[in-house]
Parts: C-alpha cells; structure tokens; sequence
C-alpha cells in the first residue's frame, strides 16, 4: 500500500476560496477570479482575505533578516530559500502583526536580489501600494501603471486556492497553535517544492527554445511523440481550463500592448494554440489544457522579472491565502493528526539484533 | 461543518513506527519502544531510521547558525523559535546530508542556551556518543553516563510516533519534492505549538506548587472539582497508558536512584499515584492515564535541563523521525494535497460591493 496523497479527503472547511475543478471555476472570498483579480487592488483583497487595512506600515524587516540575507546572498543561496530563511526571522521583534508577512515579502525579495546582484538595499516605501512596492524594492524606481497593475492581477490571482501543499502545511503547522510566522516560513518550505511552485521556468524555456511560430509544430510534435510531458499544460485539480489561466492571459495581453516584447507574446500564444492542438490529437482521451504556470512565466517574464524570482512572486501573492486560512484554522479547527499505515517489520527483539553493533 | 483534523484518515503508510493506541503499544523500525528505548544508543536507532553511520561527522553549524542565534539571544527569543530559524539555515553550506540536522541540534541548543546566557558557545567534539555530546555543548563538560544514558533514552524514546502533526507537516511540505531542511524546519514550527510539544512545563509545575505529598489530593480534588484538566495525563491516540511514560518512568527511577532529587522524584510518583485515583473517580468513563509529558518533565528536571529546553530536546529526538518520514515521502509517497469544503459566499461581483472602498 502506498501513500494515497490525501486525494478527494475533506480536511478543512473554508470561507476563503473555492475550486471547482470539473468547472473550471476559482471562486475568491465570494467572487469569481476573473472578475475580482483584474479590477480590485491587492489591498482590496488583502481586505477581503484578512480584514487589514495597514500593509503600508508593516514593510520594514528585521535587521536580523537584513543581515541573514547578506549571508544568503554570500552562499549564493537562491531566492527562494533565502525569502524562507527571512521570512522566518519575522518574529524576532515579538508575535508578528497578522499582515506582516504579506507586507514584508516584497521587501525581503527585492533586498534580496539587490544584495545578490551587489546593490544597496532601497530603503521601504510606505506612500505607494503594495505592487508598486514590489517593484521599487527590486529596482529602486517607481513602476509604470500599467506594469504595476499586471503584478497586482497576478497576485490577486494567485493569492489562495483551496488546500493547496503549501497552505495545507500552513494549517498543519497553526493547527497545533504554533505562531502565524512558523505556518508561513513551512508553507514557503512547500511551496517551494517542483511539484508546486517550485519548477516555473520550464514552460517559458519551451517557448525561448522554440524561438518562431514555423518551429511550435515539429518541435511540440517531437515532445510528444517521445513520451514527455509539455510543460505549462494540465493540473492536478482542473479537469478543464485553469481560470487563472485566462485572467493572465488577458492581464498579459493588455501587459504587451503597452510594454515588453510583442513578438514574444505573439510567439507564445500561438505555442499555446499548436500545443493544445498536438495535446487532442496524441492523448485524445485526457483534458489537457493551459494551466497557471504557462501564463504566469510570460507575464512576469514582461514584467522584467527573472526567473529565479517566479517563484518568490508566487510566494507574495499566496502569502495572502497562508495567512488568513491560518487565523481561520486557529478560529475554526482543530489538530490535524491523521493516521499512518504501519508496513514495517513487528515484533524484533534488542538483544538479538543489535547488541553486538559497536557503539559510538 | 468544521474541520475535522483528518482524526482516522490514513495519509501515509510507513515501515519506521506504529502507534497502537489501543492496545497502547508503540513500535519503533519492528522493536517495542520499551525494549529499544532504554538500551540501544541513539546511533544505533540512528542507523535503524537512516541507516547513517556518521553523525558525529556533522555536528558543525553554518556562521549564519550562530550570527542568527546570536540576533536572537540579543531580542530574547525563545529557545524553541530560535532552533526554528537556525536549523532553516542549515541548507546554506549546500544541500545538507540526510543526518544533518540530526547531528547538528545539540549544537544549535546549547549555542543558543549559552548565548542567552552570555556564555562561548563550546566548540563541537567528535569523540563522544550524540546525547553527551548534547549535554556537552549546554555545560562545557562532559556529563556522567548515567546521565548521558537517561538522555539518550529519552531521545530515543520521542524519536518517532506515527504521523504526529510535526511529522505530517514534514511529509506535506517535502511531498512537493522541496528539501529537507525546509521540511525540518517546518516540522518544528508545528512542534511547537502548545497542542504538540510546545507546553511540557505545566505538568512539572504542577508537582512543584504540591510540593508536599499530605497536599497532593486537596491540590487535585480541587482542580478535579472546578473541571480543570491534569497537565501529565490524558493523550489523544492513547486510550491505555503511553508505553513511552512506561519508559520514562524506568529511566526516571534509574536515574534519581543515581543523582538528582531523590525527594521530588517520590513526590512525583505520589502525585501521580493520587492523580491516576482521582481521575478515576471524577472521570470513570474516561481512561485517562499519565502520558510521555509527565515523565518527560520530571527525568528532563532531573538531568539539569531548563523548563525552557524541554521542547527543543524533543525536537532533538523526534527530528530523527522527521528525517526518516521526509526520506520515505520521496521514495514512495506523492503529493499531499487534499480537498476543502467551502463555506463562503459565492456569486459577489466586484463592481457592486468594492468599486467604491478606497484604494491605497
């Protein structure tokens, strides 16, 4: 018998955000995603999600994370293990504010990539909104409109799914009333993991590798008729279309027609198209389509950021759903402590087995 | 509906323990815990868990361990939180062997004990056995068997218990195929928390405020009669007494027969003894037996460990467990990822409700 995965097992009940992957539906805190992503400002989730009004003043972090990074950025450490070392750190000045993490991470990430890349941190801003911030501490300048809006859609749209790995070991984590910084520090620890948020560059590297429309096909054909898996397409959970998938998709569009590389985007739309052509013709029997990662690598990528950072971005805009599913599943749960199957060996005695190994 | 805390769901299956809480037995890789716990050094269970040979080699923490630990002995960290963040550093000099933070927790406890009290922290030795090794790097010198034994039954005695929740965190969070030691690190944060590990003192402060043993059942009854729960007694998996107090109770009485406070030792038996009666009177319905906190608390007392240091010594057994549960994730589990129900709202559109919030 082998681990099951938890598949289909109701293990929290949630007021925050529900998916219905039969109907490609993604519902947040009451709204549908492609409605409320696009339009309301990341405070205005942030609202939704955990009743807070004052991100602005919980930006600034610890010394202790400051100098944590420095020695991260020293070991080369990559971004994402250093925001979860950081992150960790949040505590160091007392129990964390309930909207600390959310305030601090882009704080962290910009520092971060600034100190590994040998650049002075930029000091905290507290008079622009929270995607702006983001921006400005990773490149000291204020962003164009339109490129901070395309980051807030992505954060609004990434920012809860369900019990996701990574929120589910948050509520693990808060579930023995641990502190709200320990659930986000192992949340981050998931989220990090290839199979979560941890592989996002792949389905951008396709489309570089690709490199013109004439070469999609054969290219895509080749994939395929080799047996392996395009990445940026299917999802554990969705049985049809991602619906983050399309809100990116339209916050990419409007994204290109004002900045960044046109031809790219143009390129990967229409990898896009022959991908889910080629996916119906060879695996007619599998609902394969676009999933989150595929968009979210060409919209960050016009956003300018680098790909060490998709990830971390990632982690900015789920820290929101961390939290406020951990203040619920303090209010309204109680221990996660499922069972295991046994399948080892029973009844060995001591003396016989082991006396005669030599003791260090 | 509320969460339901996965209470009889099998999430895993494992060859290393077995908790049967019925027939009130434990099982440790095939061995009862009470015929391994107090004979086998913590190596050879070491060796059965992870089949390493090498903790010694290991002991070492990164600089950053200690300018970290160092930070937080400056803010008064509790010791519990700051083995948290230093053992998450401890991926900085590279992928981190398997028995890492195994080796390495003994250091990092007794660092952070001396700098809290502004003590050198003692450099590592490789030439004496894991748990004196452990008392080694608290006081500077090395502990008398009898007392290297009693903490090393103990540490081999919480070494590992089915899928407690620190464990079951540390299997969602390296189900995404993430790190060790951000699974590790996780599983800590979740240890933690007062419904884990992270409130041994109260038992033991309870013998104290008795203090004599004429004052054991007033003290009792009155507590039994205001509906207060006994602190030491009662577990959520056991419905018999924890073979683990069993073990405790032995090295316990091994111990005070040798050094520490004989008085408090009769004490604790008697308050037990009187406890156990009473529970039975008040509660006949219920089987409340002494549990591992109890004994715990009374054989840590006994060595010279601070209330303060109960729950990282814990860890500093159970990470043997989390380590071993991480290794037997990747090899044969998947990704941990359940369903939740929903119980929000559903079918708010933005324009109405929020188009006139302010934005900051």
């Amino acid at each position: 018998m082998t681990t099951q995965g938890l598949d289909g097992v109701v293990a929290a009940s949630t007021r925050l955000s529900h998916v219905d992957g039969e109907a490609g539906q993604l519902t947040l805190a009451g709204y549908a995603v492609e409605d409320l992503a696009p339009r309301a400002s990341f405070e205005e989730v942030a609202r939704l999600f955990l009743n807070t009004h004052d991100l602005a003043r919980h930006r600034a972090i610890p010394d202790a994370a400051l100098h944590l990074l420095e020695a991260c950025a020293a070991a080369r450490t990559p971004p994402i293990d250093a925001l979860r070392m950081a992150a960790g750190t949040l505590s160091l000045e007392g129990e964390a504010d309930t909207a600390k993490a959310v305030a601090a991470f882009p704080t962290i990430i910009g520092t971060y990539w600034r100190l590994l890349h040998n650049q002075p941190p930029v000091p905290v801003r507290t008079d622009i909104n929270h995607a702006a911030h983001f921006l400005h501490q990773l490149t000291g300048t204020e962003p164009p409109p339109e490129t901070a809006r395309a980051l807030e859609t992505y954060l609004n749209t990434v920012c809860d799914h369900g019990l996701n790995a990574s929120t589910f070991a948050a509520r693990v984590i808060i579930s023995t009333h641990s502190d709200l910084i320990s659930a986000i520090a192992g949340a981050i620890g998931a989220l990090k993991g290839p199979l979560h948020g941890g592989a996002p560059g792949p389905a951008l590297q396709m489309v570089f590798d690709i490199a013109t429309p004439e070469n999609a096909e054969p290219f895509l054909r080749a994939k395929l008729a080799a047996g392996e898996r395009l990445m940026g397409f299917g999802h554990r959970i969705y049985r049809v279309r991602d619906p983050r998938a399309d809100v990116l998709a339209a916050a990419a569009e409007r994204f290109y027609n004002t900045a960044g590389d046109r031809k790219l985007y143009a390129l990967a739309r229409h990898v896009e198209a022959t991908a889910l052509r080629l996916l119906r013709e060879y695996k007619p029997d599998r609902r394969l389509d676009t999933n989150v990662e595929f968009y979210t690598a060409l919209l960050l990528h016009g956003l300018g950021l680098p790909v060490e950072l998709f990830t971390p971005t990632f982690a900015a805009g789920r820290v929101l759903g961390w939290t406020a599913h951990c203040l619920e599943q303090l209010r309204d749960g109680r221990l996660i402590r499922p069972q295991s199957a046994y399948t080892g060996p029973a009844g060995l005695t001591y003396a016989k087995n082991l006396a005669s190994m030599p003791r260090n």
